[in-house]
């Protein structure tokens, strides 16, 4: 690893040309979270709207700002509308959630993978699985570090183009050459039923006003950062999801304390 | 313009009759919103069910008091249930989410407004789009104010013999003869998920124990003053909707404060 | 009926048992309350995953330590998605959502029954019509008392080798041959979506540490004590949700107090 001067835009720029676009964010994404993942987009600032119908999904990722496509209850429906919207755009996220255990998701994956993703977030077993590099975790949970599998994911970058998010204490974001970590959170994020998977939908919103690194950087430090506010006030996972969002709304850029951000270039 | 007297029930009585009776509320909505618009329904006094599974939803819809159908993910177990419920019962809410811009909702709008729904609720996009004025909004959101389709509200309600609602900063509530406004509310509302979808079941649930004028008033004004309510008491939009709920349940009929509501002739 | 020594393994053992173990406990249940029910887990401190897809749910319920098949919202790919489970797994909990009234689910629901569930957990209404004995309620409401179909819930317990679970003011579970009533709890989570659906969940999480009877009753208890915390520093059914939550994540085994249950013979 050698240092290597930081390229991205700031988070906190980031955060103000959000605020200013209200990008239109579309996800596509599982049962379990849609709700939780369209208050965190609103509480951010950003327009969200969930649209996974085939005949529809293509055509609304055209005009959409930013796009999630999440794996987590990958119907017929959701399929159909995955493939419209990789043909329609380019400003979209994977989130492969569980893939590497379950059949259907892991081969619509491996599919969209193929197509192009902008960013791809997963925790250490879904990125690792991703990469062909493992067999997944244990469904949405992972009990894998992201350094156990950042040479996985920095290769994966480089053969894809995408920009690799992982999840975890401290996240990791690579684009192949260089690799930024972004410490801090809370761990009652993940007692949240959707605290990832939103995840992936903030970075589809900031993908509406700058480009794929930075977005994934970004992100990331969005969620840390609210969630440490939340966790700050609350005295449970049930208060603690109500107290991220209000923190999301309320996080101005200038708490975002991007001097906690680490980069480095990738060793080849 | 000219003033006409009041005919509606008061929504004061509308809410302590919907107390009583506690209708049964049958919701085919969308994927986003169903858990909040559950709780709203609950909190308010209501008894929710969702049935949207073809061969069971028009039955469960002969026996329920009041129906929405919502169009925000209308896959096609909802469309064939939307095509049941429409042969089962006239005390249907219809809330065409972003319609005018989505082919597959569209087409079905089309053919729901034409089975004669007894309420239209939809924000002044939706609105203008269901009218046949304007190409629909970015989805859900709306940057039109009700009063921009107020014409072509009322001419909805007279050739539709539906009540047309039109949620905005003081919402609107047409038949093509007389409109009320409603205003008062919190920006706050429009920051969380299934804020106006809930408005729907809400004034389907009215349904249930007033006429659809009356029940789509009784409506607004609830959720007008629901919200500021909540607005005094919360933090942000995660506290916000969790005070809503609880201000629905704890709001008594006297504290509507229906002196607020402006009632006029519609222009021909 | 007699008094029986109670055989049941405590629930103060259970609970201690599932925060070890965290279960991994999956669910297809339905759309109105997988985001709560998967909060719910999560607090309790089980692992949830919702698999409801055609060619993943068997495989998914056979690692598994618990499942949940809740028919709540039964659309084709949950049913396909239930009848893998049951060939996968014999720890699994039936929660029969308003049958008796809806042709789709109550002819699925007749069909699971004799797949053998470990546990069948519903309100009376849904009890005494899976058991025959009723026309099943108005959707997920119940008017009745669990004690008016403890000699059904026997009898349905016997014929089909399941521990059956009512859910009321007082929960009853029974296998047949000895029942166990479960006082407390607060009428404040008959006014959140998902309080009974949730409770399939946490039983689910229970048969990955104990067998079903224990499972159901610990279930049981664990709702009614965190209802209790919850609704002592709530003040409406939104934050009584929250408080649950809460309340579900900081209940230790000694707060469970399982000296309120009672235990008898069942009559025959």
């Amino acid at each position: 690893m050698r240092d290597v001067v930081p390229t991205v835009r700031g988070p906190e720029d980031a955060l103000a040309a959000l605020r200013d676009a209200a990008p239109l964010t579309h996800c596509v994404t599982n049962a379990v979270v849609t709700g939780f993942t369209a208050n965190v987009l609103l509480a951010l600032g950003a327009s969200p709207a969930m649209v996974d119908i085939e005949g529809e999904a293509g055509l609304f990722a055209g005009v959409a700002d930013g796009v999630l496509v999440n794996l987590g209850t990958p119907n017929p429906q959701q399929q159909a509308s995955a493939r419209e919207i990789v043909g329609a755009t380019r400003r979209w996220v994977l989130d492969p959630v569980a893939v590497g255990v379950l059949p259907v998701r892991t081969a619509l994956a491996a599919e969209l993978v193929a197509a192009g993703p902008a960013v791809i977030r997963g925790n250490a077993s879904e990125i690792a699985a991703v990469a062909g590099r493992g067999v997944g975790g244990r469904g949405v949970d992972s009990t894998d570090d992201p350094e156990t599998v950042h040479a996985a994911a920095a290769e994966l970058a480089q053969r894809t183009g995408a920009v690799v998010a992982v999840s975890g204490a401290v996240d990791l974001v690579t684009d192949g050459v260089r690799t930024v970590r972004v410490p801090g959170g809370d761990p009652l994020l993940t007692r949240v039923t959707g605290g990832g998977c939103s995840l992936g939908a903030t970075i589809a919103a900031f993908l509406g006003v700058v480009e794929p690194f930075s977005a994934a950087v970004a992100g990331s430090l969005v969620h840390k950062r609210a969630a440490e506010v939340a966790a700050s006030v609350s005295s449970g996972p049930g208060s603690f999801a109500v107290a991220f969002l209000d923190a999301l709304a309320g996080l101005r850029p200038s708490d975002l304390d991007a001097a906690r951000l680490t980069t480095a270039g990738d060793a080849r």
